[in-house]
């Protein structure tokens, strides 16, 4: 039988994939806490319920990257991506109020590049513990003639817990409420199909040259990473004066603030109230992309939007100021319904 | 503005992916039951903590379909490899005692495809209904120069509970024990790249013709849906008679057993102990694949195994027969480590 088929001969390294599992066992027990009772390997990750949470409700969302991955592979760069998925995840479920437990991936590669899947990792771990999140498993799929060499897309996937009562499904939001915008670092994990088409094939420029206006190189500007706003919002969840929040993601302000908002109002924004960061200008100025399809499309610099009673705006933003995350007040809730500009 | 670039002319088109959204609320809400307390659009889905369980221990798994999406992409079937990664996920948890409580898919395509993505949800729902397991989001990603025009990478995450003192680990594993091997539906989700390069490559067969000794297709028996272990082990989990699962994914019996093994025992298996399935004979034959390498890569006709007492082992396989799934004492549990075949 020396000249029968292997699994090796298809493309797939079972060896690899094992050498691999081994070299994130320590990783991953970077970010175990006291609930975690089982280890890398097992089929199924074990979580116990914390008991200091009244009536607990699991709060758990899905991720990805999307193209932003392009970037790390272009740059060569993969610790960064992993921190961008982590944290998108934890602001999903942050805006209902929840505080992460665990995260699981989902690592697919055409070739079982072990320092690459290493660095990927890596940068899961580094955001998981600082969001106080365990990685509790994750599947990497070797699947050769799906992806192109060491190329790979990543998801993730996060369990949080709030108690019953400290949902915020944005029904205390009021007519008159401000929305106060969080800093975000960039593009967050948004947009980038539109951005790589710009900068690439309209700019023609390469990830190493500057990005006009930004003073920082192409790879610097679109790899910054996905800021999680769970450290800064932490007191004021506590304090119990945030009425609503909203993740800005694909769909931008308009695609996202609706989502939580009650029927009947909506919100009007001031466009002038906070500088829209240097990027957004470049990729705007040099795509010609008209601002409805900018506000759309990207963030625009306003990762996260805060909804408070308009007497609580300034202390919530100074407490921002002093958690060092710029804040601006964009904006308030009005009657009727998605999100008009003036 | 007029020549200006917007998303679309980038390739990911916002309203096809709202319209999809649309499409799947049905879909989602068939899967809720009385713990599911958000609906499809929300930041994060929201689950209650059952009540019903002493001291919840949470068990969590994420996975793919593999390069099994080949098969749907060949035949446009997309509406089993839902329930395959269902399945999948359900069984790796089930492996430690857990049932289901939620789930939730990332589902990355280049072109947003509303009819297939509406076949694969409605796979992923179908399945979520037959283990009682709420499907409480998920994440669908427009990656247009990532994905080939409407194909798809699929990953899905569990979420299910175990009392803590029901948790199977395997601790209770003795030499001696009777190991039951329980029939798959086929190839399950793994060793697709080899199966997938001896049919279409060494053998040149189309999905349509007859997989030679099988009486079915290829298209048919490759994909086979994922058999879900749950029903058939509730009955004996509940009466405290199994003391370990090892779910036979990728690595085979040889690579999924010892993961359940306490230090210092192995298994042996005896080969004659169950008729292996017609598919796995025709993939050897025609690649000339080594027996070893075949055990390594596909489960060979047992999905799922039991470890039990011996004297137990003669009602358990009654139990199975009785609920339609054949089953078969493949092997015991003896001093060493690892596999050994007889």
């Amino acid at each position: 039988m020396a000249d029968g088929l292997s699994y090796s001969d298809a493309g797939v390294d079972l060896d690899a994939a094992e050498r691999t599992k081994e070299g994130l066992r320590e990783l991953v027990a970077s970010t175990r806490d006291r609930f975690t009772l089982s280890e890398l390997g097992q089929f199924g990750g074990l979580y116990q319920v914390p008991d200091d949470v009244e009536a607990p409700v699991l709060v758990s969302s899905a991720d990805g990257v999307g193209t932003k991955l392009k970037l790390a592979f272009a740059t060569g760069r993969h610790d960064t991506v992993g921190q961008c998925l982590v944290n998108h995840c934890v602001n999903d479920i942050l805006v209902q109020g929840a505080r992460p437990l665990f995260f699981l991936d989902y690592l697919a590669t055409g070739e079982m590049d072990e320092r690459v899947v290493n660095e990927v990792v890596k940068g899961v771990a580094l955001a998981c513990r600082e969001n106080a999140c365990a990685l509790l498993g994750g599947e990497t799929a070797q699947m050769p003639d799906f992806y192109a060499g060491d190329e790979y897309d990543l998801a993730g996937f996060i369990v949080g817990v709030v108690a019953r009562d400290r949902i915020i499904d944005g029904s205390a939001i009021r007519t008159g409420d401000a929305l106060v915008g969080l800093a975000s670092t960039g593009l967050h994990t948004n947009g980038y199909t539109l951005a790589r088409k710009i900068v690439f094939d309209v700019m023609g420029l390469g990830v190493d040259d500057e990005l006009p206006g930004t003073g920082r190189s192409v790879g610097d500007e679109l790899l910054a990473v996905h800021r999680s706003y769970l450290g800064v919002l932490r007191a004021p969840l506590e304090r119990g004066v945030v009425r609503g929040l909203a993740h800005v993601t694909g769909g931008g302000i308009p695609g996202n603030l609706p989502r939580v908002l009650p029927d009947g109002l909506g919100g009007e924004v001031d466009r002038s109230a906070w500088p829209v960061p240097p990027v957004f200008g470049a990729l705007a100025d040099a795509g010609a992309v008209a601002r409805e399809e900018m506000d759309r499309v990207f963030n625009m610099g306003v990762g996260m939007i805060v909804v408070v009673a308009p007497e609580h705006a300034p202390a919530v933003g100074e407490a921002f100021m002093d958690a060092g995350v710029e804040s601006w007040t964009i904006g308030r809730v009005v009657e009727g319904k998605g999100v008009s500009y003036s």
